[in-house]
């Protein structure tokens, strides 16, 4: 089973938008156990999209077309489909039914071209557009490949292709073995130094597929089985996921495609009730707007401060004087000073703190990338920890957020008052 | 003239990477007046490689190839090239003596697979890898279509495509006019809106291309023109530029590729000399890491606050609870008085709140995206104004930064005390 995917769509030639639609469905296909050797892109033009339809229905026994389904003048992608495939377009109902409904209540004229957005080619099995208007197609022929049409805006693709075509994909090309799979996820470990601990595991692995993603500032690791029930593909999982553990548990942080550290330390905060500030000087705010982007985070995060400037660490935060000077504020003494400092303050249970050097320019005679992170934890006393982070001034802002998440996470877990 | 980019890389078919270098490539021809009707991904496989090296070569004057330059193994699209022009490859001696330098410096054995990376088709031109050491290559030919060799990692690939490639495409297929191009920027217009104000603009010019793009929160135009000097070309994109204005100078905030709304407005207090900071309740410390993003921010920014729960807002920056009671938390008066409070504080000659509904839930009666932004001004009274911004949570609070920012933008403009 070989499946070619075609983006069609002007904007990708001229590079004013890049094809993360192939992407999405590179994915899925992988996931499928669809492969996939080739991808192409061709404008919105009829004459060349014929003719990589056709090579591509040379090469491969399924065809999926995204983009051009609209009603502009120069969506012309199912047009092209149904004369190539000699067959005329007709009209889902319901797609058109939505469509007249959504001029009726938006009080706008319907014009003609909008029609368009409910046909396909005779024969196929109309697709739902859940964020659209534009109905998508699923085409099995047995003279020629399979088609598969599905819009191009990424929002309508994503939810077509994941909701109504994958599970029309799984039925019609599946075998009927289970397909599991399960994401971990890890932070302060490379890619690399994760590829070469696991290698073993990897080379001695048939039932389970073990494959290493490198994120930004983490890296994540799908495990995929098949198997006749989704328990027999689950257990084998299991197994390899224990023994991951046994090589880099220390870095595991969570499950998951759309976790993050910052979500795992939320919850774990708001599960054990234990409030959080922070006092921030080169992150700038960054922890703490991190913080915020986790629904729910107000039951714990009451608030915090920005202490760029020297005066504002002792005015906001009450780091004395005499260690500025002492010390000055690239410093542990200063770390620990405003994580205690700002703990006090607001009357939380944990408080995080950074001073460092964000760059380009030195400060206190220290390289850019050197950072001091503060913690204060409870009735601890509090303690920093030295990095230095590579990168420019945004990439060492951002990897210093997520070693001060990662030294709460690593307090949390030490904690052994906490209920696990 | 015409060009096709063939991406190299078994993980873009699979899903693990988007194919940006595609994107990069795309944009560049786009500018250099070279036509692409055709993209290909292929993976790391001789065979299937050579079949689109040949399709590509059949339908274009030039192709690209990036990827698969590198000394593993599955690094093979030199090879491949080279077997299909039936040309050996050769050793660039440049290339070759920084790759020896690099093992002998960082005190690793090098391995003969690295010799590999020093190698280009025999008769092409070699290019620089300022971020690598694998070389690229510009093979011209006479009898088929000429070629671009260039490397898979992102960060190799722009700057080997922009400094090296570029330049040579120019001087092969460019008529030896001019190109200048210059990128305006605009906030608080969509996209669309913009194209409609400009369309008879864009109809009526011939001398100059007017090219919108939609970014994250922003539009830009990018203006290109063509002329036998550069003054001739500069002299006609400034008459665009002035008409442009003249339509939609109200939303025109500043020039440049690299440019941002934070870095004109952070630009603009640093020339005025003007200090600020911030109180944020849902956008948490967004508005002010943002400021922290510019460099040099620092000379105006002491530091700010995070206000996030009702008391904080009282103790931090001093809002009378009986404002909260009455008013609720969601509300002019509330933005209002944190400005002020938080200039106060800190002393400074500005201050930006903001307080609202982040979502998902709604919060005082209120849904999702109400936000107000306040803004202490100098000596003059506190403002607020009051948005409403679809989206999710995180889009939510990006856009009030964003329109914190031009509210900024605007006070700074009308103030009649500063030099512009």
């Amino acid at each position: 089973m070989q499946a070619e995917i075609i983006a069609v769509g002007t904007e990708i030639l001229l590079g004013q938008i890049t094809n993360t639609n192939s992407t999405h469905i590179a994915r899925g296909l992988a996931e499928l156990g669809i492969d996939s050797y080739y991808q192409t892109v061709v404008g919105d033009n009829p004459q060349r999209l014929s003719a990589v339809i056709e090579i591509a229905a040379q090469r491969n026994d399924l065809v999926i077309l995204t983009g051009g389904l609209g009603p502009t003048a120069d969506d012309l992608t199912k047009q092209t489909l149904a004369h190539y495939l000699n067959v005329p377009l007709v009209e889902d109902a319901a797609a058109m039914q939505k469509i007249t409904d959504w001029f009726a209540k938006n009080e706008q004229v319907m014009t003609a071209n909008n029609r368009q957005q409910a046909l396909y080619p005779q024969g196929a099995q109309p697709l739902v557009n859940h964020n659209g208007m534009a109905v998508g197609a699923f085409y099995q022929s047995s003279d020629s490949a399979d088609f598969l049409l599905l819009p191009g805006p990424p929002r309508e693709l994503a939810v077509m292709f994941d909701r109504e075509a994958k599970p029309k994909l799984a039925a019609a090309y599946g075998d009927q073995a289970q397909i599991y799979s399960r994401v971990m996820r890890f932070y302060g470990i490379t890619e690399s130094a994760l590829a070469t601990k696991l290698q073993p595991l990897i080379d001695n692995q048939t039932a389970v597929t073990i494959a290493p993603y490198a994120k930004t500032n983490e890296v994540t690791l799908r495990l995929s089985a098949q198997a006749e029930t989704e328990s027999a593909a689950k257990a084998a999982i299991d197994q390899v996921d224990q023994q991951i553990k046994t090589l880099i548990g220390r870095y595991f942080y969570g499950y998951g495609d759309d976790n993050s550290l910052v979500n795992v330390v939320v919850k774990q905060l708001i599960d054990a009730n234990l409030s959080i500030t922070a006092a921030e000087s080169l992150t700038a705010g960054l922890f703490q707007s991190t913080l915020g982007s986790v629904s729910g985070v107000s039951a714990v995060f009451p608030g915090g401060f920005v202490t760029y400037a020297n005066e504002v660490k002792h005015q906001l935060v009450n780091v004395p004087q005499d260690i500025i000077d002492t010390d000055g504020v690239v410093s542990e003494a200063t770390a620990k000073a405003m994580a205690l400092g700002a703990q006090q303050q607001l009357q939380t249970d944990v408080a995080v703190s950074f001073t460092g050097v964000a760059g380009p320019d030195r400060l206190e005679r220290q390289p850019a990338g050197t950072v001091w992170i503060g913690l204060a934890y409870r009735q601890q006393a509090p303690i920093a920890q030295q990095f230095h982070f590579a990168g420019g001034r945004q990439r060492i802002r951002q990897r210093s957020v997520m070693a001060g998440l990662d030294l709460l996470r690593h307090a949390l877990a030490a904690d052994s008052t906490l209920k696990k």
